[in-house]
């Protein structure tokens, strides 16, 4: 068993060394997958994020990522075809949720603009706020990220929380309301904070384009922590500088964001460089470790995979 | 009945002149106070935030200030000693929490720092995170801003919310305990971060001193959004330049905080100018008018005002 898992602390590195001994695996731990590489020909499990450990290791069975997304890994990227991918959905809710009421929070409470008032030492007190308080929030995707922002929203008592999904599945009854992705048109005129937490797939690619930003109202929020094909980035950016438009992104079309794209200057936008789920968060690496162990329990049983990811799908 | 309030909607406007009307009393609007103080001669009931509103009106019996705090009047500053004081607490619960939470979640999650990674355009990511989820967390004044504020907190998981105040009521049973006041000393060890809701009175000056701050564990969050003066603030300072404790400060021993104090450029220092609870919010201006209307109706049936000031007190 091959661990690739950058930041790995000494108790989680026990812990799976311990459940893998009692099935007889032995593990090795790299810091990256350079590292990882010369160490492959044997290996039969993996937790790692690298497409490049799925191509050089011939004789792998199964492939944990430890991230959520999985869009380096293609169906051709594995070097023994019948290998299965897993991801760790479930890991990233709680960090990406806490991003999500932060930048919401910043954005609506004018922080962008009193962070340079207060860089230019003024006392300037008069910029009007808004409230997370009795807004229309609008969730496209209600998985495990959408779910720990709906809880965490509840508490700022808004007036509608809905989540877009592609079933009408309520999971927890945390919205108040589901709509299926085909009603999404309806939806958005009345939304007034949006926040997206989908997988970059075909399906999902620029689901928000220009017509349907348009028919968000003035001054509406967008919150994109899923993935940056979702949006239309140069719709999107247009409508930001006729200051139609608000948005706080993490994840972008292109990643890293060029240091010469228009956005970085763009009015109305708060960037973040895609860490709103990185792993630097403690809680983040030991539910990874938690999530791969029980999935390592059913690999080791012949029981199916909980997280197991059809490639084709995408998520 | 003189009315001097920024930002006064008309449709706020409409309720108090309505009410008032049908207690026979007519309404003046002013939008500061030099408009209002030629008016003042026969003013009765006042609604505004200046103590030289109290000092120029002879037959005044009623000032409601739309602030929480009270530190601009003192007993001496009714020009009708028999006047009596109320304020707006109750008005800035929502706001404030919301403030609270969002410097609370940019200060864990280093905002400051990654703002200033995408001023310079980079792209980077690896900066170790906290989260409120399993920390433990003190709140000092347990009122309207300590109470909202914990309903939002506990939507994030925190490990415990432990409130300090001066009897041992655990309103709503928001908190997971209460402890008074004389045992702040206990909880502040295992505080991981620490909100400071409390007024600016003679009992809570400099409360938090260097002896109590150097209880504080190392890495330590205190977000202060009562009054400036219940830190000592230099002994604070030395804690953050030594960077054993964070801050976030929205209120100073001097406000506006003069443009070369060395708290400007302090690192671990989050400054705002005391905006966590100004006015500029629109729901907070509907609850400074409805707890106005709610007294008004005390007031003109001879009832005990429900806010009214113990000036000796402070609050």
């Amino acid at each position: 068993m091959i661990i690739v898992l950058p930041l790995v602390e000494e108790h989680n590195r026990k812990r799976i060394e311990t459940a893998a001994a009692i099935r007889g695996f032995t593990v090795s731990c790299f810091a990256d997958e350079q590292e990882a590489l010369p160490h492959l020909a044997e290996a039969e499990v993996i937790l790692g994020q690298s497409a490049a450990l799925a191509e050089n290791a011939p004789r792998l069975r199964w492939l944990c990522t430890p991230s959520a997304g999985v869009n380096q890994f293609t169906p051709g990227c594995f070097a023994n075809p019948e290998a299965v991918l897993t991801n760790s959905s479930g890991a990233y809710g709680v960090t990406i949720a806490e991003h999500v009421v932060m930048v919401t929070l910043e954005m609506l409470r004018r922080q962008p603009e009193y962070g340079e008032i207060v860089r230019r030492r003024e006392w300037r007190r008069d910029l009007p706020v808004r409230s997370i308080r009795d807004s229309r929030i609008t969730l496209m995707g209600t998985g495990d990220i959408g779910q720990e922002t709906a809880i965490r929203l509840r508490a700022f008592s808004p007036a509608c929380l809905t989540g877009v999904n592609r079933g009408s599945r309520n999971p927890g009854n945390l919205f108040d309301r589901i709509v299926p992705q085909e009603q999404l048109d309806a939806v958005l005129p009345e939304t007034e904070i949006l926040v997206i937490s989908l997988p970059g797939t075909a399906e999902t690619f620029h689901m928000l384009d220009a017509r349907r930003l348009a028919m968000l109202p003035d001054g509406a929020l967008i919150v994109n922590v899923g993935r940056g094909t979702v949006i239309d980035q140069k719709a999107l950016e247009a409508e930001l500088r006729a200051w139609r438009l608000q948005a706080a992104l993490d994840v972008f079309e292109q990643e890293p964001l060029p240091a010469e794209d228009s956005l970085w200057d763009c009015p109305n936008l708060l960037i973040a460089p895609h860490v709103a789920g990185n792993m630097t968060l403690p809680y983040t690496r030991n539910r990874i470790v938690e999530l791969f162990l029980e999935d390592f329990e059913n690999y080791c049983e012949g029981k199916p995979l909980v997280r197991q990811v059809d490639l084709k799908r995408g998520y």
